[in-house]
């Protein structure tokens, strides 16, 4: 399981910002227990810096990065990175979060283009004595210090340099230029970073500075640029799993990864990724974020590896490399193994989760167990991409303030969509109500509403089945916000009745958004604070 | 509604291959009426070219071609583009679907590649000689002419030059160079591109020849080799909607065309694409093919103008420039408006569904009328989107070999969803069946199948809803396989009732499969001939 994880002067440092520039999306929130299960599949992955958030811009976010620090930032493990603003509260502020580490990073930026110094109200000279003060307080309490000049893309070079020089002086030994806006050409781009490695005092080859991008997808050039970047010299490279992030997304971490891999004449790099571990780390992002991945996505989308072609199937046959540049094995990409059926046992089934890197047992095995009996009842073969649906649906659910017991529906082309559910609270009082609707759906949300009392906007309604045949188990992610619209809140369900899925995922989201409200109004601590706060961050944008 | 193409050494000419090389993606075949729809939109959209379909690929593809190029290769429309092998036959039935057009366009290609002259055992001298032959015949049929050498990417420089040599010679005015395996780095494509312009005998600057590119996105660099190419002095680019296609793809229109729009001080070239249709194209694209967009698509993803965090929604705020390179209105992106309700008149729909785009009357209009009011009844506001919807699932079935007349189905966690159904046949008898299942889809799917007895595999199912609100449309589409895996079947449907929708989306995949089965063994001709044939046809890669 464990990555070995070397370093050259050939390797590019594989940063992933899933957690923290990811988790920016508009709804991808994610819990921290979400996020600590991303972290360890990241370090299996073999990334080499998980940036684990961003801990001033929560208590809560402070806390999810602390657990990750103890609990994947081993030894071997990766490096774990805070964000901090250039302020001496964020600073101190994140190094709190990943001082538990074994190698802790602190990551802080200032804005250096002419908007941003004018958003900040400050002019160049003022800039550079925050990038020393900020630099010279993360150096002085961690070794390992990055800093960013955001919308570097757009900051005048000689300022650029400047500010760079500035940082590696104080101490940085990363210096990460993004592209904030999505707006630079690959061109452009290893012209700049070619220039910057030249020109910054300190930091040219071989003085032991790193340089490192990261760049955004808004005109599609994400990948390509990054790229273009490492072609100049940078070492570093800020990515994400599937691409997420705000917009556009950021880079896509599987797309730079195998352009490496696959065109080492063009690239002449290495890294330390296992790249058999993308596709099962871009279904676990996917699902926990309730991001679907569109099937034409490059190295991870469904047909990624899908060929239709009557001329194309014949040329892969009768030579592979005609139109194949990567396997699908390469990226792990293998046929749903049927595994498991109605007279497998607790045995067999806890060994098969076990290879699928879960590793159950007690009373969780009985719960999954009998989850498992169930769907095998009502499904021939059950699949691995059955129990990883069924996983995700019994452990990342948020506190449960309400819970299904039962739902009974009635629909069709007659009209008049009836749903019945009983629903308990966590105070053991149970509930029954019946709604009609437009649909079943609706139906048993309205149902649901009778019971919850929580005024919310429907914002994004999914699903889609995970497994081939008729009888596949259906995966639902809804997203649900604020009647104001300034919060939304996801929620993922997995049942073999596409109805029952459904409702469980607007459960999840409802409990979310109950553990928020309750996280202002009455509950100042505990787990439910964890839940769902995304919106009230200070977050920021690189 | 008509765009005015306008043509000067800096138009980059757009080239749609979305009805060509996009349909080849699994699963993503489209009806006559459906092709006949996009090919509509993307003149509408701007575009200059439209690769139409491969004609000599089957009847109906030189159908589908010759519709299109009737209906909407006019005067002041776009050129209607049909592609051919370099064999006489091919180029000869190109000609008969494209020569309706007032701007007809011959594509012919040759795999110029090593491992691609191997797959067809000649050598580099006959390689040369079956172009030569080839250009000449579709010369001396059409004006405009274009070559292909595929797999270029991979062709010895030396060899690619003399290819295109021999084309330009034989009077082609299009050299197209595809990266068929998205295999190349922007760097190494510009040059090559670079290269190809001025080594070329008779096609340099001041030829008139045009240079072209059609990119794969294997590695996620198919927007940024197209744009290298463009600066390297490419002037015709071939796109897709989505950019969807085989494996990862082809190049997305929407991105290279905004990067060219929004980047001009590094590129300095025009096209004569109406930006604002974006958005409609892509989901009219997205829709009739079941092909879903993701979120963080650049352009025309659900987020790819949402902006999540604090500091970012400030800035936009601030100084609009901080963050926005184009802004939501550019690509044709508006909140959806609330239009109708349940006591808007047919003429209210009538002229609501003119300004979509949708020109109904008489009968057309009763039927879709009727729709509207049951809507309207279920749901409180009827938005842009619905009524979208509704037309897709109105107008774009396949022949109905079965019809759904009624359902009814009950489910829940009580166990044993259970649905019956009323389907109607061609020949106007009824039938009644009820099913179990796993789920209510599940189970009404087996009372139809109980019905047809269309042996098939569900190999994709996916739900969203269409606009906002709990009470949303529900969205279904579905792809269905032929038991030994050869061909796919897709099909779409839009209901309140999500599992109303799920049946009526089973349905019109299942009418594909039955018309394209009767096309093989009773039908030979006739309407259903034009439907679900794809995986027959001998496609092409580039």
């Amino acid at each position: 399981m464990a990555v070995k994880r070397t370093y050259d002067e050939n390797t590019v440092v594989i940063f992933d910002t899933t957690l923290r520039d990811g988790e920016q999306s508009p709804g991808a929130t994610l819990s921290s227990a979400e996020k600590l299960e991303i972290a360890r599949q990241l370090s299996r992955l073999g990334v080499d810096v998980i940036e684990a958030g961003f801990p001033a811009a929560s208590p809560d976010d402070l806390k999810a990065v602390q657990r990750i620090a103890q609990e994947v930032g081993t030894e071997d493990g990766p490096t774990i990175a805070g964000l901090a603003r250039a302020v001496e509260g964020d600073i101190r502020t994140a190094w709190e979060g990943v001082k538990d580490a074994a190698h802790p990073r602190i990551h802080t930026f200032l804005g250096t283009s002419p908007s941003h110094l004018r958003m900040l109200r400050i002019d160049e000279e003022e800039g550079l004595q925050r990038i020393r003060k900020a630099v010279t307080l993360a150096k002085s309490l961690c070794d390992d210090v990055e800093f960013s000049p955001m919308d570097a893309g757009r900051t005048d070079m000689e300022f650029l340099i400047k500010a760079c020089a500035v940082a590696v002086e104080c101490g940085a030994t990363t210096l990460n230029i993004p592209d904030t806006v999505g707006y630079v050409t690959p061109k452009e781009w290893a012209e700049k970073i070619e220039q910057l490695i030249q020109e910054t005092p300190g930091a040219g080859p071989g003085s032991g500075v790193i340089w490192s991008v990261h760049c955004h997808n808004d005109l599609g050039m994400a990948t390509a640029n990054t790229l273009a970047a490492v072609q100049s010299g940078a070492r570093q490279v800020e990515v994400t799993i599937n691409g997420i992030g705000e917009r556009a997304g950021n880079t896509s971490m599987e797309e730079v990864v195998m352009a490496l891999h696959t065109r080492k004449s063009a690239y002449d790099v290495r890294t330390n990724v296992d790249t058999t571990q993308f596709m099962k780390t871009s279904r676990m992002v996917s699902n926990y974020m309730g991001m679907p991945v569109q099937p034409n996505k490059a190295i991870v989308g469904a047909n990624a590896f899908a060929h239709e072609s009557g001329i194309h199937q014949d040329g892969v046959l009768k030579d592979a490399e005609t139109f194949e540049i990567m396997t699908p094995e390469s990226v792990g990409l293998h046929t749903s193994r049927l595994v498991l059926g109605k007279h497998s046992g607790r045995h067999a089934l806890k060994v098969r989760l076990a290879e699928l890197g879960y590793n159950v047992d007690g009373d969780a095995l009985n719960q999954v167990f009998s989850r498992f009996k169930v769907l095998a009842d009502a499904k021939k073969n059950v699949t691995d991409a059955d129990l990883e649906a069924l996983m995700t649906d019994e452990f990342h659910k948020p506190q449960e303030f309400y819970r299904l017991d039962d739902i009974q529906v009635t629909c069709g082309t007659m009209g008049m969509p009836t749903a019945t559910i009983r629903l308990s609270n966590n105070k053991g009082e149970t509930f029954i109500q019946a709604g009609v609707g437009t649909g079943p759906v609706d139906a048993s949300y309205r149902a649901v509403d009778l019971v919850a009392k929580v005024p919310n906007t429907l914002i994004e309604y999914s699903v889609h089945s995970v497994t081939e045949g008729i009888d596949a188990l259906g995966e639902v992610t809804v997203r649900i916000g604020e009647p104001n619209g300034n919060r939304t809140f996801g929620g993922y369900g997995a049942d073999s009745d596409v109805i029952v899925a459904s409702v469980k995922a607007y459960m999840a989201a409802l409990n979310r958004m109950i553990a928020s409200l309750g996280n202002e109004s009455i509950q100042p601590e505990g787990d439910a604070a964890t839940l769902g706060t995304h919106s009230e961050k200070t977050d920021v944008a690189e």
